[in-house]
């Protein structure tokens, strides 16, 4: 599936797109894990797993990157040069499946551990959240893996399955449960579920590129690019919102804790 | 555009200052992690950030090192040798570029954050910042990228729009806030803004000398060791002037905790 060659410019734009994700997804994870103590206890198992997840995730586009180096030779002398693919390397694209497969569930616990909700419904939720998730990703591998179009679009139909199920969660039966979230926060809650929407819309539309014929070089660039974007913001990003909400509300109940964070003391205020 | 050969002396000065930043950036990380509960809570948020520019700079240089490692090889047998382009390798400069676009824009935050302004001040600066840091970086990959003089003068020219932006923010709009600071830090919070200027200055220069027709080896090594340094004093040493600044203003705001502190006694006196 990898293009025939690239040029140094199109190696390069890949190149520094995968070491892009690397850096965030690692540096976020470092930042949250310095800032777990500034949050109540309560919501620190939403920001372990966020921090769990990009550390994962910076995991595996370390063995995409070396991937993808491997995969490719260059007549280059230290200038411009052709990439060709190398003799006895492949580029693994199923790395990113085994790192969703861990990831995209976690991204949903994520979400559900930081509304803290009664013990009951946060286990219905996730009961029927996490399941759905690894199926989507587990049903999505074959086609990935065929060159056939036939099994590509059959098991594209299956993942959408559970894929279609987690948005009427998510979109649902969930919104009940926004509604009784401060209001400082029932914004940022409301968007992570488009955030998530938007940034795994990508997946699928890189999916079937290959059923609509669209190939070269060009459009696999396009496709790494998309992937890499995707990352970042399905989980980096999103990270950084779900540890504001853990955040402010934090300061909203427990305004002694406020007091003594402080940082801006007009932010604790605002937030309250 | 990098040259065809270098000097024993030359690559091993562009080798040692690739390597100083990398140690620069790390250990620096490394003391302000450290240091993070020696300043009051509202003040970590600016060396959390800051610990994480110096590690993600820290990160890239090592991929730099690398990638400039691999792009030559020599003649060399233990003594003095030639060091020439080496075949399947290319500098990859576009490093920078990925580093400053997560790292220029937390640079602005760490400044932000260490003023501790009231939260819609603060988020009204950011909105300005950010944005216009992001901006600024990536409208000057496609010109450094370009071997079009004419290509790369447009997009420096479009890259300059927002850095004068930045300026206009930082030594405009900012001033005033500036004056509300406590007077032991007012002087090295305005300093700081020379600092960033001073620092960004290397990289126009830089991206310019291709176009005078600036070239050659010694050009080249010039420029490493410029970016280099630049590097160092725009994310190492800003950082720890950023400390200072939250230590300073943790002692004058909280006469209980530089009491605690007191480590440098007379320092705690002097700033209360």
């Amino acid at each position: 599936m990898i293009p025939e060659s690239l040029t140094q410019g199109q190696f390069d734009t890949v190149y520094n797109f995968l070491s892009l994700v690397i850096a965030s997804q690692l540096f976020t994870a470092l930042f949250l894990l310095i800032c777990l103590p500034r949050i109540l206890p309560r919501y620190r198992q939403a920001i372990t797993v966020a921090i769990v997840v990009c550390g994962i995730a910076a995991y595996h586009y370390l063995r995409i990157f070396d991937s993808f180096k491997d995969a490719f030779v260059t007549d280059a002398v230290g200038g411009d040069g052709i990439y060709t693919q190398a003799a006895g390397a492949s580029f693994n694209e199923g790395y990113r499946y085994v790192d969703w497969l861990l990831t995209v569930p976690l991204l949903l616990v994520e979400l559900i551990a930081v509304l803290a909700l009664a013990r009951a419904l946060q286990s219905k939720l996730l009961w029927r959240l996490v399941p759905a998730a690894v199926l989507m990703i587990a049903l999505g591998y074959p086609g990935e893996i065929s060159d056939d179009n036939m099994v590509r679009g059959i098991f594209f139909g299956l993942s959408m399955i559970p894929f279609l199920y987690i948005l009427y969660v998510l979109f649902v039966q969930l919104t009940a449960s926004l509604d009784l979230q401060p209001a400082g926060v029932r914004r940022s809650l409301s968007n992570l579920r488009w955030l998530l929407l938007g940034s795994w819309a990508v997946y699928p539309i890189a999916y079937l590129l290959p059923m609509l014929n669209v190939s070269g070089a060009d459009a696999w660039v396009g496709m790494q690019i998309g992937y890499s974007v995707a990352d970042i913001t399905a989980k980096a990003v999103y990270a950084l919102i779900i540890y504001r909400v853990a955040r402010i509300k934090s300061f909203a109940e427990d305004p002694a804790f406020a007091e003594r964070e402080m940082s801006h003391g007009a932010f604790a205020r605002e937030t309250v």
